[in-house]
């Protein structure tokens, strides 16, 4: 595993603002469960509004936490006027999410100064037992000097 | 855009019952907006609930809405007993999905015997102006005559 | 089809001599087949030095020229000074490229300032008849004010 | 690392088989670096027949690679009657492949009994330093009792 430098010594508080900002972690009741410097991970109990058709955590919540763990993984490397972008990813769900916990790690594999690319690993926990049910491969953006409380993607030319 | 047969005279009504069954569409407030043979709409209104830090639709729900947008527009061609599996897709987001509705149109380009190729669109509309904010391009399998009530993915060797 | 507008009036010839520095589509045999503002074609006929084990096109190659239609689709909206590098993409191989004539249609989805979008669909032609036999969605980078013959990708902060 | 039993005791044998019968192999240059179950490497010493405009090895022989090696990787775990198909890759290319070798490894990460998701890591060596440049994730298909040699996927409803 690559160690990472964080540039902004207070990269860990600035991981957990922005989560909590996101409603949707809430609405979900995702917890960030470990934030290190290009390593985050997010950990949610299982809960009958968040299923598919056979009470399984749905593909959607799965791809969900793959992309926020390798986002805020990207964003713990960041300046702390940078804000980040998720540009694209791939989820391939290889186990039915079958279990009382998800556990979703994110890990950056190479951090340049406009893209960081990152894996997540999603993890089914029943009964004690963890077993992987997913993996992601996907692409992050850095935006420049743009603070997120500053945010407006569409003046910032991404895409 | 190809025109696809039905195998199941019956797929609309199946299809809505199985979205129906899934608790996270609910949570989210999601709505089939059409359903037909390999294409399938769904159409999300903005709420407090499902956003990301600045208050836009979250990219998790984005990518949820292209990932059963698509799945269903492949159920939609599948027999009685059959039922359908997400084995990976890609998501591009490249505009925000900042906007009062989120309008996510799914399309089959390749049914296959045992696995189904699909594009998902996803629109954000704001003020009655539809700007495409993501696309997708995923892999779905049928899984033969496993219908969703006994469905047991551990069982039928997926992956 | 979405519409652009070239930024540079010679960007036809600019792909072409591009094209024609990659010493691989001289292996391969592929031609430019089409080049407008957004949309770019790669013609190849079969070859008995381009195969798969069954004498088909090799996936290889088909990913090749979905990467390069794609990636001179994106070169042609681009300034005189600005050179194009692939992110990511994701291919779908969804029927044997089993044929005469390989046709690969790269074409943008969203032009952005940093990144582009684009779609390949790849055919293959045998007795005349055509079939698409694979999919592409992918991401390439503008790279600002860093023409070919001065790229050093190493220098330009790309990941 | 996840350690992989054989159900097929001549699978290296069967490996170096199949790769010998893809031209496109020894038209690159290509060749068997290691074969294990589970696991194997291909390498390519650079040429100026494989390169882009900059004299690097082109990107689609990096994603020929990644696919091949993890597609050999897949077809290590098959059983002596059963063939492979690629269903799909995503490949990130985030560093030049600017050196004299190309070592692309690739690894079984979830093997079903009709998918296998596999995992390819693109190295570049120059001046005998190794750096990683690409990172790929795909899905493969069992091609269950259809041997290589009357392979004829037309009939066997991959998609």
């Amino acid at each position: 595993m690559t160690v990472f430098e964080p540039r902004n010594p207070d990269f860990a508080a600035r991981v957990h603002r922005s989560f909590n900002r996101q409603t949707f972690m809430s609405t979900l009741g995702a917890e960030l469960n470990m934030v290190k410097p290009g390593a985050v991970d997010i950990r949610l109990k299982h809960a009958p509004a968040n299923c598919q058709q056979h009470g399984y955590f749905h593909g959607g919540v799965v791809g969900t936490l793959a992309d926020n763990a390798s986002g805020y993984a990207s964003f713990s490397l960041m300046e702390a006027n940078d804000s980040v972008l998720t540009v694209e990813y791939k989820l391939n769900l290889f186990a039915p999410a079958d279990g009382d916990v998800l556990l979703v790690k994110g890990r950056v594999v190479r951090a340049g100064r406009q893209l960081i690319i990152c894996r997540s690993d999603a993890f089914i926990i029943k009964a004690g037992v963890e077993k992987q049910c997913a993996a992601m491969l996907g692409t992050f953006m850095v935006m420049k000097d743009v603070p997120e409380s500053h945010h407006n993607i569409s003046n910032v030319g991404k895409a």
